[in-house]
């Protein structure tokens, strides 16, 4: 059984975003629609006009639809009036209280249309009778007994602020973000699940990678995905092979636990045998092959045939034989790699991620983590039509991604 | 003269938000727009059509117009070919080039509709002539003299990506945000604009006001711009009071320079000596009166008579007697300023402009200044219809905000 | 068997922070020492000498304590020449290399000591043979083969930069702090152990907790520690409160799944709801009682006799009964808590954790955990003898400490 | 005159970092001192003890300092009881009351030390008379008329934690750092004097420049202080560059005001036009003699021969003619360029700053400018004998730094 109601739209309907707010919530809580009546402003300065039949499979999601349209200013056809009921107690608001967003307001009692006065938003309304009657906003903490709260949706018209016309200079017109507050752990799966949606298609992943997934110790989790097939391709800098590597040459020889939070005193200098290391033996995949090196990311990729790109930069300690220290040069790899991608995992470098991105159509799908807030919306920021941005500890996502893909660590256990 | 031209849209246009976006556009850069033709598509699945006349005042403009409708997916009507012109050099491209977008593009070329290879943001398109004409993307770089690069926006076609159907779980889909980087000084000079207009006009300013804005000097600029009356009224907690209070009271007495940056060792001491001493006065108010309180913030606004709301909170090393220390009361105070306000500024503290940004509706000017990227999109993400925020250092904000509003301070010189 | 070794000191080791350094470096690398001849400058304009015997179990860690104490500027007594290797090939250094530090270095060549020039930090040392022996710094990509390359400490001498005499102001001496990046799996495992020897010892967990805990999905981790003992007491905003319990009355009844990351589109109403219903149950003890509160941080601290402390703040959307909205008379029940606890966990709220510290001996454990590192740097810039801040997304944090302490979620199986 | 009070020191007092506090503490506050006795521990666990005179010019300074001494840990010789005095009113301090530190306190009374109960920051101490005296902390709010308020500094001990024998793991000994708010304009004019000074001298100043300087503004004012002669040598990206150059072309023959913050519409074209036109010229100063280029950093640059290192990255739309896009090579001119260096100002740029910084010895004086906290951190997190670090922004601070410099911009009146 399917259940409809009739909504409609005034004002700049479109350019206010409002239409297409209001479609997007149709359709994210999966109900259909279609467009009885549609009268476009000619001008600029016209307004516009739409009429919606709205449709759900039972009566509760319609509600849901038409209370959340109708917060964004689709209001219902025939307008009753707003029910009201008593506060039960002081403090109480009765079930299915109407709470207030901060626009302009109105609610239709006795057959007329009166306005909020002291609009505030997640306030109940209180309607005082009498000759004149008046409605007004209330704190949860205002609200008294036997106040008439307005109740449901119907009878209430809700008109969210327009944009200005003309040229705006510094002052724009908010349209409220997306808020970035996620469930890590339910965020993680979701990934997990679209890399091997990714991988089931016959689909590539590549993996852009800073030195920071290794120093959180993220290295053998990524290792692990690499090895396992979810990650196709590497991208990274110079300094983060040198740092997978560094653990895998001296992260035990010279007797350091890396596991024990020990602060390696003699770490720089690992770092630089390490590039030396790697250059007396002509290379990574030499240094493989000759056993010098036994683990680790960039093993995973040689052992595996999963081709990398290793871009140098003006504050390495110095280029291994495999890195690419000629911007243009590199940029040409990279752009090769973004082309055969098909999902592409940010991972904690802003630089690197950069440049990857620049060489993506919008229609790659993208997954960008990083600590800093700042990186993720810059990385976002590109019109892509998948993505998702997480603001997390790497040294932890890593790790609860690949218990999601792959399994718990035997290793651990 | 008013130029004029025909251009379409197709799709989604609507929840794609594509429709919004190029009546913003045309809005924004100071031409008009008629709608032609409007088919909404009658379900979710059905595609909609749109066909606007564009109008300018003369051809630059229209042709600014026009690339920009382009670039996000409105085509000009009557497509011709392309044009395209030999590249002059290598690295080198012809003036009027066409620069991509990172969405799916066609060129036509001999009446014919190419796709466009390797799609990738800002680069040129060559198209490679033949009896197979190709089309693709190069960089910069790679350009050689002879390439036959795409100029103009003629017969060019862009396909923004349109929102995936149904829930979307993790990935949203991307539209791109604002860019927050903006010339400092500019701004400044705007929002001063702006407060001074809002006076003009008879407004009330209200200032809510973290403890940063004394640490870091701003101290002295703020109480001029209450002695001036563009601030007419206070909101902050109880510290941002005792810290400017302590400026006054032991700024200078004890030998102590706070033009140094000594650090003032005794600092803390200070304090809860400011604390004290007001209390021991009975209030800000008396203790103006007496003589004991002689410059400041508070002293300003205790002469100007410019109403100040001080709320408690539970790391204050403790309340003044004028201080609020009840949240609900606080709140209710924090409610009646709000409401009195047409423009709030919000100088560097989340809490209180959270708790002042609850009371306001979305048609109250919004100014929010933060060194925290973060906190700036918190407070802005609220849907008013006209705001600004600036990721800026409230040391430095202040005094340039008060030398555009009343000029250079004279003590200085 | 102990090996030992003495090194002298000289200069101004005490306020130039040398001496303490040394100390701690012995100490950390688990060697000890006895200090054979200390002459303290008896001004602040003289030097200072000390001589110390360095004992370590066996020479390789003895070796790396001296080198450790070396690069401090602690130089080993009776000064041999410096050993040099040639370079076995271009790029590649000899095993065993001295890696510089960027203060001024002298190395001993033929009985002389000659200052290396161009010092840089993380290069070799090649010494140019000859009349007038040089020493300069190559970086690894410089070192061509045959270059006399320094090898091991001896016979080399660094001088760190002394504090400045007299005051500083804006410009102060770096002593360099502690880097921030660690194994983040790792360091959960020593908070875990660190939690565990509190109880064991009889002591008290006190947990500071921010709403963000709830937003990002770590509500049942953290009700596990609590239900398990690992959290005594809880400490928390009025807002922390609501979301917990708003997730247990609204969570499923509406048919919204908390793990599907479905935007709760009703979300704030709910919040506006879960205040009314606990104020019509009376408070959140009475909720538990009555059954209509079931699960959460919440429930089990009532169930399991954990007391908790809730205060109030202007921005709540309204108290609870158990709220204290006084901050004078909150700030008097947190310092109760705070005096009793032995370990106090602040995870993911500033204004809280601050308030709770300002009320802690310096002798109490504090574990400080929050995304934003200035959070972080701020809570633990308090003289605290124990303590360790963690900059990550506490919605992995809690679940992966709480799998440390109680092992894995059944409920998730 | 000269004053002095002899104080002693017991404990770990060197690896506490005690000893190295109090001399600092002497020597900032313009005080001197001679160390009359001094016994080291021979071995690590053995405690040491110094006693020390303390001079000062004036009685006030004195007690300045030795209070300060006090809060750290030195103790006054030959104790006397601590002076008390009765609160002249509820929550009213006595003058000169002691303001506690969160370390464990004593008092001494009647000639007994007694421990002060419940110890917290920031409070009053209250002995509490009788057979059995007590002393206890009491937050000004709880501070009741008549209540025996210790005053003054003498009588008092305090111990400050030590730092934990052995290895520490994940939790650390915390000192407490430097807090980074400052007076921002008396910071900027501190930073301007010491680069006065520093020419002054005769030496030489380079300016490490990310692109956002660029953006935010500040591009005139560096362009003047390059031209007065402020900055000699200057290191930055090629989109530094480009940026900078795309201002002087663009900026204005399009007629776009960039004053206006109209958001540039065709602003990325522009970017690949400015490479493109450079190249066709044949590089920067080719563009400048031919007169195509004709202001901003660069121009001046070449027109007062200053020179410039560009270094190219993986993110730029195309080089430059001037860019050095292998990283080697970039990274040696950077090193010539640093090694030249009196002073580096570092300018909201990551990369580069830390390219330059690799290259600099500890004696460098360095200026770090960034609005992001984490970056000022790494970059000062060196070593560095003179450094300053500023969280601000970069678009208001290079505008106050020139005109402290320069003056004001007279373009502008």
């Amino acid at each position: 059984m399917t259940v409809s109601r009739e909504v409609e739209l005034e004002g700049h309907i479109i350019d206010s975003g409002m239409m297409q707010r209001c479609f997007g919530i149709i359709m994210d809580m999966g109900g259909s629609f279609s467009v009885e009546e549609f009268e476009v402003g000619r001008h600029e300065t016209d307004e516009s006009y739409a009429r919606m039949l709205v449709e759900a499979d039972d009566l509760d999601q319609l509600q849901s639809i038409v209370h959340e349209l109708h917060q964004n200013g689709a209001n219902p056809i025939d307008p009753k009036d707003a029910s009201v009921e008593p506060a039960p107690a002081d403090q109480v608001v009765p079930h299915g209280f109407y709470s207030t967003t901060n626009h302009p307001t109105y609610v239709r009692y006795e057959g007329e249309w009166i306005e909020v006065e002291n609009i505030e938003m997640d306030c109940a309304v209180v309607v005082e009778d009498g000759d004149d009657p008046r409605a007004y906003t209330k704190v949860l903490n205002a609200v008294e007994e036997g106040d008439l709260i307005v109740t449901g949706e119907t009878g209430i018209k809700v008109e969210p602020p327009e944009r200005p016309r003309g040229e705006q200079g510094a002052f724009g017109f908010m349209q409220g973000g997306i808020s970035s507050e996620r469930p890590s752990e339910s965020t993680i799966r979701q990934i997990a699940e679209a890399i091997a949606e990714t991988k089931a298609e016959g689909g590539k992943v590549l993996a852009v990678c800073g030195p920071a997934l290794i120093h959180s110790g993220a290295r053998e989790d990524l290792a692990r995905l690499v090895r396992e097939g979810y990650v196709d391709m590497l991208s990274a800098g110079n300094g983060f092979a040198v740092h997978d590597i560094e653990r895998d040459l001296y992260g035990t020889s010279l007797g350091m636990d890396t596991e024990s939070l020990d602060h390696p005193r003699h770490g720089h200098k690992h770092h630089i045998y390490a590039i030396s290391e790697i250059i007396r033996e002509g290379g990574i995949e030499a240094a493989v092959e000759s056993g010098t090196l036994e683990s680790g990311v960039m093993y995973e990729c040689v052992d595996n045939d999963r081709p990398f790109v290793l871009a140098g930069s003006i504050r390495d300690d110095g280029p291994l034989p495999d890195t690419i220290t000629d911007a243009v040069e590199a940029q040409n790899a990279i752009r090769e790699q973004a082309r055969e991608a098909d999902m592409v995992l940010m991972l904690s470098t802003l630089l690197h991620s950069v440049a990857v991105g620049n060489c993506l159509p919008s229609t790659t799908r993208v997954v960008c983590v990083d600590i800093n807030p700042a990186t993720v919306t810059q990385l976002l920021d590109r019109g892509s039509a998948q993505a998702v941005g997480m603001v997390t500890d790497i040294g932890t996502f890593v790790p609860l991604l690949a218990e999601q893909l792959v399994g718990e660590d035997e290793s651990d256990c």
